[in-house]
């Protein structure tokens, strides 16, 4: 519906240098480089003053949106980069075409709907907003229109969650190489080091996983000069928004087709996505594996989670399509209600657990004392189906990312010359820092590679100068330190201006998009029962200067406009 | 789902002296009494700190909810009514043998599923939540499970609606009446003064309203003692939550499907709610009459609001299963905006408005300046469709009401004998001020009476003492100011013990409930297009000491059981 819309904020960024403010840096990276929510969720980072005082903003007004709405970027060094990297893939639609009123109709209804649909996120500025739904809620951050991809290079990143799955399960049996991949990051991360002993922990026991579920996530993004389509990183633990995604892609799909006569776009180019409702059937299908109609699926969570609805989207479509109940605990609540019966059954009070379904657990703050790891172990023994298992987990992190794209490696575990060879392209070039050559090269020229910390959670990486620094500091001291590190590649995707909504303002900038695609795989003893692309997340965020495009801004929640 | 409750709030009152932190009587009040949302809307009431400090609750132990969970009534004057009117009808269920862990669930999947489904109202709290949708957003209060309510007395209410519709499209036309009902009224009240002008200018103008649609709702209490169904009142403007109210149906729905083994209820027994979607079907009716594919539905807000999302619900509808599209604007801005044409075309901006919709303009608060006086008289000369005309507006007026009662009033506008029994069997006693018998009678016995001011908005109605004192203090100053009020018989409905959901926190308390019928009227020059009843509104509320079970206390929406 139209509406009036007087009160509906719409903000233009004046200049790169203050979109800093919007988010600091460790938040934001966050949820760049990382496929988990946080305490303090990325997704609703803290309220700027900037939004009510609006000295950096000017408010659009009739005159400003006939003008071009981008001001020449003012640092050298971003200039530097927008010249390397310029805009060649076009945006949805011209932005520079849409009228003020059509924009803030897009922004009115778009926010309506968000809220009717339970695209909600919890408001960090409400304390209980983390603990109990229903309060504090605020539309998550999204895209005003979806993001344009090419068509190709989705059909490719389709076509990887099948192999990636399969890698996946594979990798998570070779007990040595995951050891022996991580022997030396196992000394420099305390946190890598647990999971570790806890996978040994299990090989001494003879313990084995028959029924084994993964809910994966892999992240990419589309390299600007070479069109290739390049693998951020692989998610086996927490993948999350296959709730919220979908409802994105649904929300975009009800704008387009509301305002096609203006936008002049098809909504059927955006993929439908049916993350949250695959999702489902994965953990109903492990559900029944398992055989017993009493029990329950357990989602671990954090204390607080602000992200909560996205969870509970799933959890909702688990019971009335499913009719599968779940629980929510803490690994905390775990620790002090779960019982392991001789056969390895796991009771949680007096309820039976048949999957537990990880949306906490991958980053140190998760195990703020030994109760939590005691609730991992005491999981890790049980015979209920885990998502993911130690191995599983062991096997999405970056480390083993980079030992995996060293040469002659994909052939210890894939039979099939074509699979490895369509792993093989999408792989960015990933280096541990043995690698003295490649450690030179980036102490010279630091603008082309990322330095990542093993840590789970995201939010650490390290770009730019800071790259020189930080390998030249690991030299002089000489330490282990080292290992807790890998460098890869920095890819530098298109920028394209983009219609930012958060906090009931929309903001226009610059920005780049990451392309995460689901896939779920279950297997038994004796066969693959699911083994399946789930849909897909897109996040775009604002491409800030003093990241040259990569790492700073702010995300949200997007949609797929194929092209 | 089920889940982990540890962070959900369980509250118990410990008496019912302390009901009246919960919410002002005077913003209560508007809830029960009226059909509208105001500014202040009591669906959202200020948040008591009691709710944090909880010194005057104990939260929920096993203990206490093993024990019978109502203290007694420590008020004399309450315990009188209590046992005048002792609860005779059984609840849904018994709340007695519920026990905590499982009222728990039930709060926590209630929460999820309102944040999950829209049903949500701004919060008061947060400052740009009535004006920018998908900020500051709060599940809407609610009652935990539905309302019993008698089956007989649920179909009765249902039959009236169409011969309540027919009786107000009958009264409007017949301008002397409404005139010389509110001749009196009209010294004493300026607002329904200013409404009977624009009435009598249109008379003057000879405007006629040849396609005259109501939306309306009737609103009734369920008498203890007699088992009457008897109204309360009846609105023809801006009758709020047909989109909530929906909501809140589907929410009991699932709640009782899902508990269905521990509640041991009949989800089928709550009747289905189609409120929102006979609204839209309504609306979408009279936009055809109006017969130009390029015109729209203007909804006519105020410029906050906090239940906005009921609103919206019946826009997205309307939008979205009959490709009807509205716009939103405040009476100051039709009075900028708006322009008619020599033709009686209504144009806001350059959109021709098909269909005016009312959810503000009811309350003297709506009309802060002459602005907005010009803005109603000029929408009342267009020919577009208004729901309401002035007429049907004035018709909805408590004087009015209260003159329909009168013996042989309601035979001048309906002919069928059994359609005036069945409208006279739910009427309650209803007096002006000029009946010198009921005065004396309600000075000798004020607990009877409820004192209503024509004033719309509801929220200033008197009880007990306080009519007594106002009676005496009107005959004092023998002013015209008597006319300003009418005289109703005191309903006592049966108080049962409910679980009452504000703010994330549960509150079990004794409550009493108010049915409200939903019904749309349409007809043409010709014919009568459309005129059935349309779905319903349960609201239910703490019954306080200080009001003797009526008036105070704060309101939820809920749902019927059919018993």
């Amino acid at each position: 519906m139209g509406v009036g819309y007087s009160s509906c904020s719409l903000s233009l960024s004046l200049s790169y240098s203050h979109i800093s403010c919007f988010a600091s840096t460790t938040t934001t990276t966050t949820l760049l480089s990382s496929h988990k929510s946080t305490p303090n969720s990325s997704l609703n980072p803290p309220t700027s003053k900037f939004h009510y005082q609006k000295p950096t903003y000017t408010t659009m007004t009739a005159q400003s949106s006939s003008s071009p709405m981008f001001l020449p970027i003012q640092s050298g060094r971003v200039e530097e980069i927008k010249t390397q990297y310029h805009n060649s893939t076009k945006p949805v639609s011209d932005l520079h075409s849409l009228d003020l009123e059509l924009i803030q109709r897009l922004v009115y209804d778009s926010l309506v709907w968000s809220s009717l649909h339970g695209l909600v996120v919890g408001d960090k500025n409400v304390q209980r907003s983390g603990t109990v739904p229903g309060v504090g809620m605020v539309h998550a951050p999204f895209a005003l229109l979806p993001m344009s991809f090419p068509e190709s290079q989705w059909r490719q990143a389709c076509e990887l969650a099948p192999i990636f799955n399969e890698l996946v399960d594979r990798v998570s049996l070779d007990a040595n190489f995951l050891q022996e991949s991580l022997s030396r990051t196992k000394k420099a991360d305390a946190f890598t080091s647990r999971l570790l002993d806890i996978h040994s922990k299990m090989l001494e026991s003879g313990k084995k996983e028959e029924i084994r579920l993964g809910l994966h996530r892999s992240d990419y993004m589309l390299d600007e000069q070479t069109k290739l389509l390049l693998q951020i990183e692989l998610n086996t633990i927490s993948s999350s928004f296959p709730g919220l995604s979908c409802l994105v892609s649904e929300l975009h799909r009800s704008i387009l087709n509301q305002y096609k006569e203006h936008l002049g776009l098809d909504s059927r180019r955006i993929p439908g996505n049916t993350a949250v409702s695959q999702f489902a059937e994965a953990l109903t299908k492990a559900w029944k594996e398992y055989n017993n109609p009493r029990a329950v699926v357990m989602v671990v969570v954090q204390p607080e989670e602000r992200n909560m609805y996205d969870q509970h989207w799933l959890c909702s479509v688990l019971k009335e399509r499913h009719d599968v109940t779940t629980i929510r605990k803490t690994l905390a609540e775990i620790e002090a209600q779960g019982v392991l019966l001789p056969d390895g059954t796991l009771l949680i009070g007096n309820q039976v657990i048949a999957v537990i379904y990880f949306r906490a657990g991958y980053a140190p703050i998760d195990y703020p004392s030994e109760s939590e790891w005691r609730a991992r172990e005491l999981m890790e023994q049980s015979s209920a189906v885990k998502c993911p298992s130690i191995s599983y987990h062991l096997t999405g992190t970056k480390k083993v990312q980079q030992e995996l794209a060293k040469p002659n490696v994909l052939e210890r575990f894939l039979e099939n010359k074509e699979d490895i060879a369509k792993l093989r392209k999408c792989f960015a070039g990933l280096w541990s820092l043995d690698d003295s050559n490649t450690v030179k090269d980036a102490i010279e020229r630091p603008e082309f590679y990322v330095m990542k910390p093993q840590r789970e959670g995201g939010g650490n990486n390290i770009y730019g100068d800071d790259v020189r620094k930080t390998l030249l500091r690991l030299q002089v001291e000489g330490s282990e330190e080292d290992a807790a590190y890998i460098l890869m590649q920095r890819i530098f995707p298109t920028i394209v201006p983009t219609f930012l909504m958060r906090d009931g303002i929309c903001h226009k900038d610059h920005a780049i998009s990451e392309l995460g695609i689901y896939s779920a795989y279950l297997r038994n003893k004796e066969n693959v029962i699911m083994n399946e692309q789930c849909g897909y997340l897109m996040r775009t965020k604002v491409s800030s200067s003093n990241e040259g495009g990569v790492a700073a801004g702010f995300a949200v929640l997007d949609s797929v406009y194929l092209t």
